[in-house]
């Protein structure tokens, strides 16, 4: 392009200054807010009366880096242990696009409907929006997030899944202490990030639209093994009859899966989440499993290996953190993994010689 | 029952003495034999000029708990690595009753026609058949084992999958070094075995028979997606028409999962492994693959990445053994363990306290 020193008729005037798009003295004093630390005590009693602030505050210390954050955050979860359980936890899980906030927004709303209390938590190893933002997931629920019997949580921040995952766990169990009867967890699906969310809830549901007719193409390994239930979304207008196909293509292929040992047979559904749809039927399908597995005892058979699971886990994660950041370890990790890839050492050998080193 | 002092009409005689079972001179001669132990330079040698029994002796320290055995089979390891991944490593797993050995007979015989040097392997963690066996696998296989091409090792013993399939790693790479072109290697699909040998080689074949017509129930959860191919075993007779019917369904089956990074589009065929139909269009199979992941680099990406895998998953498993054989932890373990399933604890809680008392 040539230079031109002529303003081009696409340029735009400055305008008039805008406005501030924050206020300046709501920041302060939300600053000055969190520096008063209620004890995990007042925490806990805070928690237990359903106060939202007090869960809020509670959540913040279980997602803090602060190891002394961390030692108040055991201490109010361990007191808060003995009334949570009580609840259902729903796993949600679907690709960018197929209307995840849409549909928790109407489903959140037919269960408060009900009278039910709803917490909705996400786990997103992607999400770097921090802990105190004020925004985040909530704007794309505007009528949950004003319904005073449902708590919307956005996703903590982290560097590895198994942190995130961790930090969603314990949430849970402050929501279920502060009355919340009915947990969601939705999930983005980076990484193992489905795998997580799968072995910290009861029921399971993956969320779909119907596509260009391949519908099976481009599922991600392993989630039609975990899924409970798939619903078909945004069967409104022209898409229905797409959805209905869609649904028969679902049904085939989940008879292609071995059966489930809770004895439950995953079921596909259709709904739309803008007409408000099919949402009740979803809520009975979770329903009916429920009634199945609280009377084969597989509900609490699976919580208990479950817990078994993440405590396990934890271990095995801080096992590998202490190990791989281990500062002598690092430099010679990089030199044994050229190693091997050049084939001058077995890997059991590098390995063993990194192992030699960490045990001294 | 009455107690009675008469001979029962059941009774039989004592009989005539049996000779011994097995040859004393025979048994005292291979006690000896295995006393001279040679170094393993020596070893190395005779593995590089493809002498069998310095390759039987190297497997056998690879696979002994002694830690002499162990430094010495590193060493030869090491010094076999340059000399070995000249092959071509095939995976085989299938449920008992599929003719796994009668077809790997077929396709050994075949290979070793065509000039190919092939080793046969196993992994199986449930087998308690010794190292040291004379009979175990090698009487399923009587042609193979006569072939002079041919080299046929049971599966190693062990505790755990992770012990057994890091010695038939690095037997791999001593069988590769003693100039042996294919690998092939047996899995039972005990627990997480076809994991595991999927991670060693560079095609893996699933070895099926047509049943009652619902061919895709009771397949293993991950097999369909770990598979290159697909062969339906015992086309033969009447059941042709049934192996074709299953061809097809497996075919759509097989649809219904993403795409392989190598770029490959699994195939599904059928054989008589009894008849020797349809072996040479296996081996047909693995090279038409083997000429597209050679082309588009797959198959050495592949090779780095499980060797970076090995070394991992090597030091991973140490760092849990030594946390998990700790005698402080075991008892305390178990004490949380109970903890957590009654809710008296945080599973987060829990792992806190062990890893602390590990750590000191």
């Amino acid at each position: 392009m040539e230079k031109n020193s002529k303003k081009s008729a696409l340029h735009e005037k400055d305008g008039i200054p805008q406005p501030e798009s924050f206020s300046q003295s709501a920041l302060e004093k939300v600053v000055r807010s969190r520096k008063i630390q209620p004890g995990s005590e007042e925490l806990v009693n805070g928690i237990l009366a359903g106060d939202i602030a007090a869960l809020s505050r509670a959540i913040t210390l279980v997602e803090s880096t602060n190891v002394t954050h961390l030692a108040k955050a055991n201490e109010i979860i361990n007191a808060c242990l003995p009334h949570a359980n009580k609840s259902v936890r729903i796993g949600i899980t679907g690709v960018p696009g197929v209307g995840k906030s849409t549909f928790i927004e109407a489903f959140g709303k037919h269960l408060t409907s009900l009278g039910k209390k709803v917490a909705v938590l996400a786990v997103d190893p992607s999400s770097t929006i921090s802990h105190g933002s004020i925004l985040g997931d909530k704007t794309r629920m505007e009528e949950l997030v004003k319904d005073k019997n449902a708590y919307i949580r956005p996703s903590a921040s982290g560097e590895t899944l198994g942190g995130v995952a961790r930090k969603t766990r314990e949430t849970i169990i402050l929501c279920e202490a502060a009355g919340f009867d009915t947990i969601v967890i939705e999930t983005v699906g980076v990484g193992q990030s489905e795998t997580a969310v799968h072995s910290m809830v009861d029921f399971f549901l993956l969320l779909k639209i119907s596509g260009a007719g391949d519908e099976l193409q481009g599922i991600k390994r392993g989630i039609m093994e975990m899924a409970d239930a798939i619903v078909i979304n945004k069967a409104d207008g022209d898409n229905i009859n797409k959805a209905k196909l869609a649904k028969t293509e679902f049904n085939r292929a989940l008879h292609l899966f071995p059966a489930k040992s809770s004895g439950w047979i995953p079921t596909v559904s259709t709904c739309s989440a803008y007409e408000k749809t099919g949402i009740d039927a979803v809520w009975q399908t979770i329903s009916d499993y429920l009634e199945l597995v609280k009377t084969n005892h597989y509900f609490e058979e699976k919580r208990k290996d479950q817990n078994q699971y993440w405590m396990m886990e934890t271990i095995n994660e801080q096992l590998k953190n202490n190990f791989y950041h281990h500062p002598e370890i690092i430099a010679l990790l990089e030199q044994n993994k050229k190693a091997v890839q050049n084939d001058e050492l077995s890997p059991f050998a590098a390995a063993m010689i990194l192992l030699e080193k960490y045990f001294k």
